[in-house]
């Protein structure tokens, strides 16, 4: 068994993490560190895992030795900690914005303040086994990426692999996200009767996870966020223009073949049924990101869509993919929940 | 009194508007015509009109002559029927999308299928105060746009207006939208254990909509639909290049003037508070669109949002305000309703 | 023009209070205080006011004489500045829990804590026009029912005026109640992420508002309360037991007569129909309460069913119609949105 | 390999039971009957197994014989096919109500028509493992009791094993259900515009599911039952009334005694947390009922709270778990989903 450890184990993704890891054959959880909840039982914090665990939260300093350390800390706090954690644990998996962008200008631009362990930058591999697998075999430090910017990086990334589109019109991104993005410690716009049935557009422009897509992508990405009612699920939708003469076979095809052997990502773009597109409320729960796209033959305009549940494949479970192929384990363990229908 | 004729009044749209002439001082409901129900009280349809009214649904043969007909009918039968109502009213008001494009080539595009009745076509001003009134006081054929098309119109005409944007670009815009658009006999899509909590991308490229925008705004509109989790309102957000130099006081000041005298557009592009941007949600029942904006300085990108009820704004309160302005009533009169906060 | 003061009017019901009392045709408002938000604008709290009113709030001390003062204050706080309301206005309506109890022994049981005026609780007009119209025309203090107590006493009202159950039985309520209710400030347990689609028991037992109806009805009530999926709205069902004997036609001619001339009273209790029985939905924003019963012959129970908007009927508008009383104005004036369907 | 066939496949309760026995490691899917979708796709209905099975429809005279038969058939399907599938299966599980009452008189008044294979009445053994387990071991006939009715025994059933309620009193419940009751082919009234929000009485005296509960607990139950806004999820409260002198920890003992061992029965009644009673948002997906209760000492009257997945604990998870104890398998397997927080 492996020894693993949570750190921010009290907030929704935290939660999330210690409901997969849990449920894990090969793991065996080491630490809950939370520092509001610490003494507390787990599950009366996350009251799905009644029965599942009478493990309680801890302080940061009663974790020993692990062989992995997930973060799911504020933003911002996980690169104060992050040399701690080195120390205690060879692999370091963070879930936090900190560690995602390796260009310390980009960061300043996108979050507002200097970075404050720039010099572990370059150490962090990307948690996107989609893109990054290979590294990630031997990755000790990963940064899982945002909801947002796996939705529209994976809906976008088989053009751009298999050279489609144009990369200098760069590429358009509208995302819609459910209110556990929020966490729990949201404030007042996210009081239900607020957010409930609400349409709220919280970034017009720029949000943060726009500069991952343009590191991941290699074009200039816009992203606008909107919270609509839901409570887990992200869905982007992208546009981008198509080189000339370039068909919708060809697009078909790159889908098909660039996710041909992804455990997690499936390709969405049918002609009958209701779910033709790629729907977040049937993947709450699971670690699959679906993609899928649409032309407009006329005018060479792409729409790409992506859709995850934020708190899994959107974080916690993309994180458990990333240590199963860092650990040599199979990649699917313990993630292959599929998702609810309806719901 | 003027009298006031329904066609299609058991549907969503049609109820909305019998609650709206209900509570008009100057109007009196002449007919309420649905094939379905005819003979049938309206409240046993429209609940909320308990106590309103006594009245029941009656044939297109009961109708007499009346000083408006209002056509709530499906898509495509308006068309087959609008002679008839010609003949009966000096001012006919069609909430269908058949008269709303004034090309037939882009009709055959968008709906694929003939107009029937093009010669009619010129004769139409489209409902829309904010860009006709004038051709409005004097119209017999009103022409009401498209919910999504009006949030969409509407966010982006000052920038047009004030020749503020590159109009070779085009614009791109996605919309979300609550379920009422789909009508009361909406099918399996519309089913509420499919649809709650649903992001279903239904138009991922050339809604209808797109064509009316273009048609508006002189330039190549594309637009994605997506059904959210609402009963009521729309929300379009549209993507714009600004002409170089244009800075974020100009756009402000061109929203400003656009809409100053403007009953029922608010310019909504605050720094602060829960609802900074528009939001259907405090529109619900209200005539009000509200628009805003979102500039991205480094990229000269620039994001508008428009947000109302798509029953009111986007439908029959649209349709009464034509009504108004034409009849040389109070343009307001029978629209006050401010909506609800929180809902 | 009568002026008017709503003291605490940053809060949900406070602003609902305000949006009725700025369509209202007699009355001006003469102060909205919020300590909170005194010297802000009113529609930066409150946005569907925005283009309504150009106020702000302000501080209780900038109050001068008026005709009415409506407080919206948290629970526990009216009782301790009651005093000084008085002096400033003839008429006081209390629109929170401190005032609805006669008997300062049952307010401690169900408040927990001891009254800080009871001197005055005997000068306290319930704000049922229902049940005490003729009192409430010379009433100068007034205390507003809880929004589940009003659904509740109002359903079974019928029942108990024309003799019909058999007392000695009491009454058993199950209340379901929308998110709004607990208020502009409320904490955890009403974050989005954790109330939507939740069917939170927050009561399993005596819930205060029993006390409420206990008193108005004469019998022994038992409530217990749910939050579930709604931002407004509340809805009651209650079981009594019938006297031998009764049958259904007698219960339905105790509810036509009892209700016949109430203006916001409707018995709704239909064979056909999607809303067959009183539905909050339908009512949202409106004045109105739908009570509806249901009798089971075999066993002589009855089930009774009372629905309505909780910050409207529930609330400032059941307020608001008691103000018209007692002003001797129209007593639907300002009060006769109908509610929206769908929404 | 249990080889397994599922009747009714093309329904909600058929597809969660498809998504279950996919993911069973000792079963292997023979068929899924369905006469709608017969020869299409099983991932192109229940979009959630897309990737999880390449399966399709099939008729049912395709289906041979097999271990085990499960029918989520209409209700009054099952009883004309029951013969047919008892010649080709040694277990036949039926998840339909014809075959949950014992008494032909019972169904009759409950269900308005005659029974038309009252014979086989008597063999089947109701599929409620709590209830039932030994019998279950050896049942060749299992018929699963409707999703209220578990919520509304178990969450009663430990107050009449320990003879601590009144039972001449009855009891009284009031059940709230989620849309995916109603199927994947309800009718307007769950259209998502008239569903969402709603809180609609659709039985306000005598829901069928009380002569369940009157059968397993031997008292007169009354239940009504309210569509509240929710996909999955029923919850139902219940009254009874205490023998005399049974306190607060007698009631705790019990219920804490009955569940000790029961895999799937949890008792939430806590004095701290969000969710101190029972709630279906946290078990969607799971096969967990959780029970609770509360009393009012001053009048010993007994509020008792059960919740489940109606889809899973309230038909298709219960199905498989009675499965698991007939073939003598572990009886949580495939069963040990726990639940997301938040949802």
């Amino acid at each position: 068994m492996l020894r693993v450890t949570v750190v921010g184990a009290g907030g929704y993704i935290g939660g999330e993490l210690l409901r997969l890891l849990l449920g894990h054959p090969e793991i065996e959880v080491a630490g809950a560190v939370s520092s509001r909840f610490a003494g507390k039982r787990i599950d009366g914090v996350h009251p799905n895992l009644r029965s599942v665990t009478d493990l309680s939260f801890c302080a940061a300093e009663a974790v020993g030795e692990c062989d992995a350390v997930f973060l799911a800390l504020p933003h911002r706090v996980a690169m104060t900690q992050m040399d701690h954690w080195i120390q205690r644990s060879k692999l370091v998996v963070d879930m936090t914005g900190d560690f995602r962008l390796d260009d310390t200008e980009v960061f300043q631009r996108y979050y507002g303040e200097e970075h404050l362990a720039p010099q572990l930058l370059a150490d962090f591999v990307p948690g996107l086994p989609e893109l990054y697998r290979e590294r990630l075999r031997a990755a000790d430090l990963i940064s899982v990426p945002g909801c947002m910017a796996t939705a529209g990086v994976l809906a976008l990334y088989p053009l751009v692999a298999h050279d489609l589109i144009d990369l200098r019109q760069g590429a358009q991104f509208d995302a819609r996200t459910g209110s556990s993005g929020s966490g729990a410690t949201a404030g007042p716009a996210n009081l239900h009767a607020e957010r409930s049935g609400a349409m709220r557009v919280f970034a017009p422009t720029r949000h943060r996870h726009e500069a991952e897509i343009s590191r991941h992508l290699g074009l200039a990405a816009a992203m606008t966020a909107t919270g609509v009612e839901a409570v887990r699920g992200v869905q982007t939708i992208g546009h981008a223009t198509l080189r000339p003469g370039v068909d919708e076979r060809t697009v078909r095809r790159a889908f098909r073949e660039q996710y041909a052997k992804e455990p997690f990502v499936r390709v969405v773009a049918h002609q009958r049924g209701i779910f033709r597109y790629p729907e977040p409320k049937i993947l709450l729960g699971s670690n699959f990101c679906d993609v899928g796209y649409a032309l407009d033959a006329d005018t060479g305009r792409l729409t790409v869509i992506g859709a995850l549940d934020n708190l899994v494949k959107g974080g916690a479970g993309n994180a458990l993919q990333c240590f199963n192929i860092r650990m040599g384990l199979p990649e699917t363990l313990g993630l292959t929940f599929p998702g609810l229908h309806p719901l």
